[in-house]
C-alpha cells in the first residue's frame, strides 16, 4: 500500500525514528501507526515511551502548597511565546490560578474533559429528582439543564467563580490576561493533592 | 433484605448522610452501595463528589520546580503519625524524592500500577525481538523476563536507581528512612508536568 508523507511524519514525531525506517515500518504494517511503532521498537529503532505528540507550547509550571504541606496544587499555564511565559503578570496569573484551585477544588479544566459516564449519571439523578417532584416533562428538561450548569460551575475550573472575586469566572480572568498580554493563554492541566485522599 | 452495620457505615463514610437515611437507601437498592449513593443524592441527602474513602494517613505534599519553571513535580509522602510528618528528615526525604522524579521521569510509583495492556504490549515486543534473533523458547522466556525487569527499572519509581546514588533503589532509600524514623513511610502518588507535554 502507498504510505503518505503525513503518515511518515506522524510516526517520526512519535518515535524519533529516521525517515526511511519509519516508511519501512508503515509499509510492513499496512500503514497502522500503532503497529508501526511496535515494529520499530521491536527492531530497536524507537525508544519506549517516546511522547505521542510534542506540542510546541510555551509556558510555565506553577505550584502552591497550603495548610502546613497538607494540600498541594500544580498547574501548567501556556502562552504562545517564551517572552510572555517570562512576563511577571503571566507568572502572577499562574500563581493565582494555583491558589484558586487549592480553594475551589475543581475536578476538570474544561467541560469537554468531564467523562460521558459521569455526565450521564448526573443527568439521570437530576431527572429522577425532578420527576419525584411530579414536574411536567418540559419543566424536567429545564431543571436538568439548570442543574447541569450548577454541576459545571462546581466541578469545572473555567466555569468556576474566581475565588478572589466571584463576579467573574476563571475563564473571564484568563481572557482579561489574554487582552492585556496580547496573545493566547490556556490552562492545560492541573493536579491537586490533599494528604490522605489518594484514590 | 438485611442490611449490615458495615454496609451502613460504608455508605455514611462515602456520603456524609445520616445513619437512618443510609439504612433506608441501602434497603431501597438491595444493598448496592453505588445505587444507594445515587438514591441519597436523588433525595438530596448526600453531597455530590463526596470522597469514596478517606484514609487516615498522615504525611505531606512536596513540590519541586526546575529549569526556569519548565518542569514541576508534586509528590505525596505518607507516614503513620503527624509527629513523623513534621520531622525534618521526613520532609527532606519528600523533597529528595521530588527532585529524583524530576530527573528520572518515572511513570508509576509501583509495579502493580503498570496497566495490564501496557505490560502485555511490552512483553509481546520483547518476545518478538528475541524470536527475531532465532533464540530457543526457554532462552526467549529468560530474555523477556530480563527486559521486563529493565522496563520496571526505567518506568517504576520504587525500582529506579536513586538519582543521587545509583547503588541503591528508591525503595531502599525509603526503607532506610523507615528504619531511622521507626514507622512505615510510603510514596502514594506523584505528578510530573513538563511544559508542552500535556496529553
Amino acid at each position: 500500500m502507498a504510505i503518505s508523507a503525513e503518515q511518515v511524519k506522524a510516526l517520526r514525531d512519535a518515535t524519533g525514528a529516521g525517515m526511511m525506517d519509519s516508511k519501512r515500518a508503515l509499509e510492513a504494517t499496512d500503514g497502522d501507526l500503532e503497529k508501526a511503532k511496535d515494529w520499530l521498537r521491536q527492531k530497536g529503532m524507537a525508544r519506549a515511551g517516546a511522547k505521542a505528540s510534542r506540542t510546541a507550547k510555551e509556558g510555565i509550571i506553577a505550584t502552591y502548597i497550603h495548610h502546613n504541606h497538607q494540600l498541594g496544587v500544580m498547574v501548567e499555564l501556556n502562552s504562545e511565546s517564551d517572552f510572555v511565559a517570562r512576563n511577571d503578570e503571566f507568572r502572577h496569573l499562574a500563581h493565582e490560578v494555583a491558589v484558586h484551585i487549592a480553594a475551589a477544588e475543581p475536578h476538570y479544566v474544561r467541560r469537554e474533559e468531564v467523562p460521558e459516564e459521569v455526565l450521564n449519571r448526573e443527568k439521570a439523578i437530576f431527572a429522577a429528582q425532578a420527576q419525584d417532584q411530579k414536574k411536567p416533562a418540559n419543566v424536567v428538561e429545564k431543571i436538568v439543564q439548570g442543574k447541569l450548569n450548577d454541576f459545571y460551575k462546581r466541578e469545572v475550573l473555567l466555569d468556576q467563580a474566581w475565588a478572589k472575586d466571584d463576579k467573574k469566572t476563571v475563564d473571564q480572568v484568563v481572557k482579561e490576561s489574554i487582552a492585556k498580554l496580547g496573545e493566547n493563554i490556556t490552562i492545560s492541566r492541573f493536579a491537586r493533592f490533599k494528604v490522605g485522599e489518594a484514590s
